[in-house]
């Protein structure tokens, strides 16, 4: 199984580095972007052979359909495109969530040919000059088939990720989207509500040390494909987040003692050593899970 | 002004990379580690020329003392030090953490001959095996002088971090703690919150992808270094702690709307759009700080 012809519809991060994948493989890449500065770039590059059209007619041309817009936009992208699918023999998308768009492909009668990809790489870049070939090189790809899913569909999904060098996993939309939210969503959303908070407080950047820099990189990501994200998996990020507030309140609950405590010495002599064991015995939990 | 002895309290990350600077500058390095494991084998490695002695009896000979153990031990060793300490032009620690030990000293009688030093250097490593020259280079060191510091102690603290190619800044010790809270002490803690609650959620560290590795780096840290300075800065980390469980609480109520539409679908084949204009507002401005 392969393809000749794959249409790309978004040319951002995933969707550019895909078809640069495709188009190194000796397939046509049709491309559609609502940017039509980025589709000219994406042409003028030589990646794009040709455009999809505004109506995304040419998608009939296709054996291979891929979504890659941001998740709030993937649904409007397959029923836009659904009327023109004939000979397409996979239609998928690389959205960080699944529920959604494999429930809408399902009930546009796209089940059998439809099985939804989430290529677990990327960055905290985004756009078409971010995009390139080897960014899905030895990543995970999750592939969530939907309920009428033909066999064909995913041996077709498994080639195209293959051209990738990625790494197949299947799993259902439900599971997928419950195990993202702590791996994937919580931590991107830890690292904004960190930037939020030394924002709110009026820390400047310039004052922050590699640390923290290396906790803020993911808040520099796209606020609209992660709010779009967050807004889909709402439900299990909140989950997350709760477990988080949780780690939080523990925290703070060991340090109660100290910061009644340190700073009660005034002129003090006495160096009155602080137990630390309470606040230890939680970073000790959080230290031994990072290293497996 | 120069240092022909310098005598080292403690041959970690810090302690070591500091005992290689000077060696490196001709100064006779003498050490004490409460590990006398680490002691031999930094002696061997040719860093350390002597031992400071376990009651640090040859403290005496040293023009410079610098106490580069966990915050929580740092004011005990001073104690210990303090009755040997006639020839020192420079006493200084290393410690994240600066109010304590600032004030200790001026308790002490040493207030002329002590400044504090905290490097903003580190690694999530640790231990006398990760100490290399070089860890310094570029760094910012931040000086904080007791009340009654001399100019001369400032002008030897310089010269001891410009050895180590560091760019020294003068702050008074509160300012420093309230500071370091926020661009330092919260990031930390707020990986080993994640760690906490991936490892309560019972998700497996394999399941975890390169985001949120980046998140979980700085909680493999030693968990003892950082209880104790979570302990002596406990009352501004708990203000920085609480901005955070603001930030998520704002990101929640944002989610909220979503958590209850989003998976009303059901069968519904209406794609329902989300409207992701609240939570992409409160992403972009976290997103808009890190580009400081």
């Amino acid at each position: 199984v392969s393809a000749r012809t794959a249409g790309i519809v978004g040319l951002g991060l995933i969707g550019g580095s895909l078809a640069r994948e495709l188009d190194r493989h000796g397939i046509t890449v049709l491309g559609h972007d609502a940017d039509t500065g980025i589709l000219s770039r994406a042409t003028r590059d030589g990646v794009i052979a040709g455009r999809l059209g505004d109506g995304l007619e040419r998608a009939a041309e296709v054996d291979w359909f891929i979504i890659a817009v941001p998740v709030d936009r993937a649904i409007d992208v397959l029923h836009a495109a659904a009327p023109h699918l004939h000979q397409a023999t996979l239609v998928t998308d690389v959205g960080s969530t699944k529920r959604s768009i494999v429930e809408a492909a399902g009930a546009l009668d796209l089940g059998a040919r439809f099985i939804g990809s989430h290529p677990f790489a990327g960055s905290h870049e985004s756009g078409w000059a971010a995009s390139r070939t080897g960014l899905f090189a030895g990543a995970r790809v999750f592939l969530c088939p939907t309920a009428a899913c033909a066999d064909s569909t995913v041996l077709e999904a498994r080639t195209l990720w293959r051209m990738c060098a990625a790494d197949t996993e299947i799993i259902d939309a439900a599971s997928h989207d419950r195990r993202l939210a702590w791996t994937s969503h919580l931590p991107q959303f830890l690292s904004s509500c960190l930037a939020l908070a030394l924002l709110d407080a009026g820390v400047p950047f310039a004052d922050t040390g590699p640390g923290a820099r290396s906790m803020l990189r993911l808040a520099a990501s796209d606020p609209h494909v992660w709010s779009a994200i967050g807004a889909d998996n709402a439900d299990n990020l909140d989950a997350a987040l709760q477990q988080c507030e949780l780690a939080i309140a523990r925290l703070r609950s060991a340090l109660a003692g100290y910061a009644d405590t340190c700073r009660s010495g005034g002129g003090d002599t006495d160096p009155t050593p602080f137990d630390p064991a309470p606040l230890a015995a939680l970073l000790s939990r959080g230290s031994r899970y990072t290293t497996g």
